[in-house]
C-alpha cells in the first residue's frame, strides 16, 4: 500500500526457538523462498504479509522467478497465493468478529499502523510541510480519490487504508516542531500510546465495574494534582470533563450550588440575582471595539467560556461583570472590589470570581492571592481558570506564579495544553468534598446500593453532568508515569525558556513591536511585524489600518506555503497582532528563528 | 515482552525491488544470517526487531552459534547487539521529538501495537474471560508489580509497556462477545482504526483551520443523519457533543433560546415559570419507590440526563414534570395533555417535551406522532432522545418505531450505543437552522471575519458549548464508509433477531418470568430468573424480598467468574431484575445461550 515501508507481524503461538529447529528453518538455504517459508514457520501471517507486499512491490516475484539458481520453487506459488493480502476483495464484514476474520484484522490493523508511523515519523521532520491547505470546496469536490460522501454501500478495506491516508494528508500536523497556531500542540508518543489503548479498552468512566483501573487513575491522579494545587493531603474532589469550558461550567454549577442549593430543585427564580466577575481579557470585542478594528478573530472564542457558562446555566451574559486589566492584561482587584459593591448597590448577589492563570491572548496570570482577599471578604466563590497556566504549577521555577491557588473553591487544569498530553484531557478540581457530588447527584443522599458486591463510592457517574464519559486519565496517568513529574517541569520549564529566548531576540529588533512592555509570563509572546513599506509611515489611523492587514495576509501565506503556523488577533484597541505560544516539545530555538525567517520573508513585501 | 508474537517493522525508504537486486539479496543463501541481512537490507529495523525478540527467545543465538553448517559469522554479533530493543534503559526522553528518537520510537508503538493487536484478538475469543474482577482496595494496594500511584520520577519504558499490559488484565473487556452490560458494547475493527488515527492527528473540531477534513466529514455525516431522520434536503444544524447528556442538554438550551432568546443575556429570570416533560422512565425512583425496593442502581443513572439538564441550566429538578407510562413503559400521550393544561393552569408555562425513543431499561419507544400533535397544540418544543434508539432509524424493518420523528425540533443519536461506534460519538440535530448557532454564539451575528483566507461559515467553535472539541467524528464516518449504510442496517437487524431468540426462547421456560408482556421493542430483553428454591413460593412480601437479591447475587458470580456481564436494575415497584441488551456485534446465539446457561448456574442454589 505505502511503497516506503513494510510492516511485518507474527501472532504466532510457537516461540521461534521450536521454529528454529524445525523442518523449515532448514530451508533457509533455499535462498528467498525460504526466506517466506522461514516467514511461514514463524507465522503464516509474517510469510503472508511479506509476499502481499512484495506483490504490490513492481511484480518483484516475477525478478525472483528470473533468479532460478537462487531460488526453490518447490510449492512457492500456492504459497504466495493463500498469503497474500488483498485489501481490494476484504471488507468491513471480514473482520473480526466474522468466522477466520482473525487474520485480515491483524493484517489491517498493521496496515493502519504503518499508514500512522509513518505519520508520525514525517510529522516530526522538518522538511515535511505543517499542512497541504485546500478551501473546503475543493476538499468538497473530492480530491483524487478522497471522496468525504458516505454510500448505502462498503468500501473495500483498500479503499479504507487510502481514506485513512488522505485524511491525514489534508490534515494539518498539530505536532510538527513549527506548528504554535494553537494552545495545544506536539504529539507526545506515550500519550498517543495510551489513547491508542484507551481506544482499544473502548469503555466508559461511569463505574468502577466497568472500568475498574482508569476510576483508580482518576481518582489517584485528581489527588495528586490537587497536593500540587496545595491543598492539604490532597483533599477534595474533582473530574476530568471534555474540556475546560465544560470544565469551567462545572466551577459555576458547584459554586451556585453551594450558596443557593434550592437552584437545583427550583430553578434559578429561587435565588436573587446572581453576578459573576471575570476578566475583560477573556471575554468578547466589544461593539465599540469592535467598529475601531473592524474585525474579530476566532482566538477570542477559546475563552468564552465563563460567559458561555453564564449563558448557559440560566445567569445570563449580562449578568457576568468584566473586569478591568492592566497594560498585561492581568485584572485589578481594586476594580473587582469595586464592582463587587456596585453590584450590592444594585441589588445583587455578587457569587462568583473567576481568576485566570494564563490568559488565552496574553498569557496573563491574575493576582489570586489579592482576588481571594475579596473573594473572603465578600464571600463568593473563587474559581481559578488555569486552563492554560495550570501546567505551570509543575515546574518549580514557574509556579509562583499561580501563587495564591490553593486558596482557590475550584481550579481548572487543561493537561492537553500545557503539559502535551493529547486532546481531551481536563480537570475541574474542588477543594471542598461533596459539593460536586451534591451538585450534580440525582440520587437523594439516603440511598445507597448495597447489592453491589465492590464499594460503590468509586462509581463516578452521579457527580458528572454526563453519562456515559470518555476515558481521558489513562493517557495522562501513562505520561506522568514515564515522564515523572519532573519530566513534565522539564517540558514546561524548555517551553518557557524558548519563549523568552523568542522575546529577547525581537525586542528591539528592527520590524518588531511588542504589544505589551515587559517579559511574558507564560509562553504567548504577542507582536507586529512591521513590513518596511510600514515602518516609516507616522502614526495614525492609516498606518493603523495597514499594519491591521500585515498579520491575516501573512497567516495565508504561510497556510498556504505550509511551513509554519502561528495565530493572530486583535486586542481590546490593539489592531492584529501575531500571539506566538510555545507547547509543542519538538520545537527547538532554530523553529523560533525558522518563524521570524518565515514572517519576514513573507511579509517582506506588504 | 511476550513470548507469543513477534512484530517485525521496516520503514525503510528503499523499495524492496531494488533491494532486491542489491548484494544483501544474494546473501539469502547463506541462511539465518541472511534472512536478518535480508531484514537488514529492507530495514534495520527490520533486522533489529527480529534480533531483538530472537535473544529474548531462549538464547536461539546459542541455537544458531552452534549450527555452523548453516551459518555464516561474519559480522553478525555486531549487528545482534547493534539492533536490540532494550527498553528497560529507555524512557521517555528518549522518544521522539528526541535526537535519533525515530527507532526507538517505532520499536515502542509497535510493543505497543502488539500488546493491544494481542488484547483484540483475545477479545473476541470466547476461552478468554470478560473481565478479570479485583475490588478497588486490591488494586489500589498493588497487584503484582503493577502500581497505581505517580512518581516523581520517570519510569522505563519496559515499565510503561508492563502498565499498558496490566490496565488491560485488570480491565473490562466490552468488545467480548458475552459482554452485555451496557448499551455500548463491541469493539468495531474500522471504528477502532479510526480512534487510532484520530489519537494520531491529535487536532480540535474548533476551526476549519485546523481540521479541515474532520470539520467537512461532520458537516457531511450530520446531514445524511438528518435525511435520515427525514428532514427535508438533510436541512438544519447539529453537531456531535461528549455524549448523549451533553446533547441532551443542548436540545433544552436551544428549545429555551428558541422560545425565550432574551434568557441568554437576561438569565431565567426573564422568563416566565418554565415546565418541561418527559418519561418517568427515565428518571429517578421515587422516595416512595425507593421505601419499596430498598434500593436503586446505576442503571437508572444513565438516563438522568434531562434531569440533570433541568437541574444545570436553571429551571429546577421540579419543573421537569414526568410523564406516566403504560405497562411496556411507553408514554402515554394523554397524560402529556392533562399534565400541560394543567402546568398552564398553575400559571406555568409549558416549554418542552423530551420522547425517548429507546428507553435505557425496557427499550421503549414513545410515541412519537401524538407527542407531536400535543406539542404543535400547546406550541412546545419536541426534542426525540434516540441516544439509544436512533440507531434504528438505519433498519428499514426497525425504523418505524420511531415513526413521526421527522416531526421533532431536535433529535439526540449516539452512534457510540446501538451502532457500535466506539464511545464517544453523540449527535445533537437540530431542524431549524440558525438556533444551535444563535444560542451558544458569544459573537454578534453583524460580526465578520474578513482576515481569514477560507470560508469561515465552516468553522463549528461558536456554536458548541465547548471550545477545545475533541474529533468524534472520524470513526463513524470511517465505519459508514467501510460497511455502508446497509452495513449498519445489517448489524442493528441482527441485534434484534438476536434479541427476538432471547425472548423466545425464555418467555415460559421454567424459572423465568417476563418484566413486561409482549415482544421488546428494542433489543432490551427484561426478566427475572428465579431460582428453584423461590420458584414454588406464594405471592407476597416475602416472595418479593428474595427475589429482589437473586440477580445482585448473580450477577456477583459472574463478575468473579469473570465469564459474562449482564445488568438488572429495579423498575418502579418492580424489583430487581435482569436487563439484557444487545449491541454487540460479536454475540451469537451461543452467547446468549450461554448467558442462560450461566444465569442458571450460578442461580441455581440462591
Amino acid at each position: 500500500m505505502s511503497g516506503d515501508a513494510c510492516l511485518i507481524f507474527s501472532a504466532s503461538s510457537h516461540p521461534i526457538s521450536s521454529f528454529a529447529q524445525s523442518e523449515m528453518f532448514s530451508k533457509i538455504i533455499l535462498g528467498y523462498d525460504a526466506w517466506c517459508g522461514v516467514a511461514h514457520g514463524c507465522s503464516r501471517k509474517l510469510g503472508m504479509k511479506i509476499c502481499g507486499f512484495l506483490q504490490k512491490n513492481n511484480n518483484l516475484e516475477e525478478k525472483i522467478r528470473s533468479s532460478k539458481d537462487l531460488l526453490d520453487n518447490s510449492d512457492r506459488d500456492s504459497r504466495f497465493r493463500r498469503t497474500e493480502t488483498d485489501f481490494s476483495n476484504l471488507f468491513a464484514r471480514d473482520l473480526l468478529p466474522a468466522k477466520n476474520g482473525e487474520e485480515p484484522t491483524m493484517q489491517f490493523l498493521l496496515e493502519v499502523v504503518d499508514i500512522l508511523t509513518n505519520y508520525v515519523r514525517k510529522t516530526f521532520d522538518r522538511s515535511t510541510k505543517v499542512l497541504d491547505f485546500h478551501h473546503p470546496h475543493q476538499l468538497l469536490e473530492g480530491m483524487e480519490g478522497f471522496n468525504l460522501e458516505l454510500s448505502d454501500q462498503p468500501e473495500s478495506l483498500e479503499q479504507i487504508l487510502v481514506d485513512c491516508r488522505d485524511t491525514l494528508k489534508y490534515g494539518v500536523r498539530t505536532g510538527h516542531p513549527r506548528f504554535f497556531n494553537q494552545l495545544s500542540t506536539g504529539l507526545d508518543i506515550i500519550g498517543l500510546s495510551g489513547e491508542w489503548l484507551t481506544s482499544t479498552a473502548n469503555t466508559n468512566m461511569f463505574t468502577y465495574e466497568i472500568a475498574p483501573v482508569f476510576v483508580l487513575m482518576e481518582q489517584l491522579t485528581l489527588k495528586k494534582m490537587r497536593e500540587i494545587i496545595g491543598w492539604p493531603d490532597g483533599e477534595g474532589d474533582g473530574i476530568f470533563s471534555p474540556g475546560g469550558a465544560i470544565s469551567n461550567m462545572y466551577s459555576v454549577m458547584i459554586a451556585r450550588y453551594k450558596f443557593f442549593p434550592e437552584v437545583k430543585t427550583k430553578g434559578m427564580t429561587a435565588a436573587p440575582r446572581l453576578v459573576l466577575f471575570t476578566s475583560e481579557h477573556v471575554s468578547l470585542l466589544s461593539q465599540k471595539q469592535y467598529c475601531i478594528t473592524k474585525t474579530t478573530s476566532y482566538c477570542y472564542l477559546f475563552h468564552y467560556s465563563i460567559k458561555k457558562a453564564s449563558a448557559a446555566l440560566g445567569f445570563g451574559t449580562e449578568n457576568l461583570i468584566l473586569l478591568s486589566t492592566d497594560e498585561r492584561g492581568r485584572v485589578i482587584p481594586a476594580d473587582l472590589e469595586a464592582k463587587v459593591i456596585d453590584a450590592k448597590a444594585r441589588g445583587c448577589v455578587p457569587m462568583f470570581v473567576n481568576a485566570t492563570a494564563g490568559s488565552t491572548v496574553y498569557g496573563a496570570f491574575d493576582p489570586i492571592h489579592e482576588l481571594a482577599d475579596i473573594c473572603e471578604k465578600y464571600n463568593m466563590w473563587l474559581h481559578v481558570d488555569g486552563a492554560w497556566g495550570g501546567g505551570l504549577l509543575m515546574s518549580r521555577k514557574h509556579r509562583h506564579k499561580l501563587c495564591g491557588v490553593e486558596r482557590a473553591n475550584s481550579v481548572t487544569w487543561n493537561p492537553h495544553k500545557m503539559m502535551g498530553v493529547p486532546l481531551q484531557c481536563s480537570a475541574i478540581l474542588v477543594r471542598e468534598r461533596g459539593v460536586l457530588s451534591g451538585c450534580n447527584s440525582m440520587c437523594a443522599g439516603y440511598l445507597f446500593q448495597p447489592d453491589k458486591q465492590y464499594d460503590v463510592s468509586y462509581d463516578t457517574g452521579d457527580k458528572a453532568i454526563q453519562c456515559g464519559r470518555h476515558v481521558d486519565i489513562f493517557k495522562f496517568w501513562l505520561m506522568w508515569k514515564a515522564k515523572g513529574t519532573i519530566g513534565f517541569e522539564q517540558h514546561i520549564d524548555k517551553c518557557l525558556d524558548l519563549s523568552h529566548y523568542l522575546y529577547t531576540k525581537i525586542k528591539g529588533r528592527e520590524g518588531y513591536q511588542m504589544v505589551f512592555d515587559g517579559e511574558p509570563q507564560h509562553t504567548n509572546v504577542c507582536f507586529w511585524y512591521l513590513p518596511p513599506g510600514i515602518r516609516d509611515m507616522p502614526d495614525g489611523q492609516e498606518k493603523r489600518e495597514k499594519l491591521h492587514k500585515v498579520a491575516p495576509k501573512i497567516k495565508a501565506l504561510m497556510m498556504e506555503s505550509g511551513t509554519t503556523m502561528v495565530g493572530y488577533q486583535p486586542q481590546g484597541d490593539k489592531v492584529n497582532f501575531f500571539r506566538m505560544v510555545i507547547s509543542n516539545p519538538a520545537a527547538t530555538r532554530s523553529d523560533i528563528d525558522f518563524l521570524t525567517d518565515e514572517i519576514e520573508r513573507l511579509g517582506q513585501d506588504l
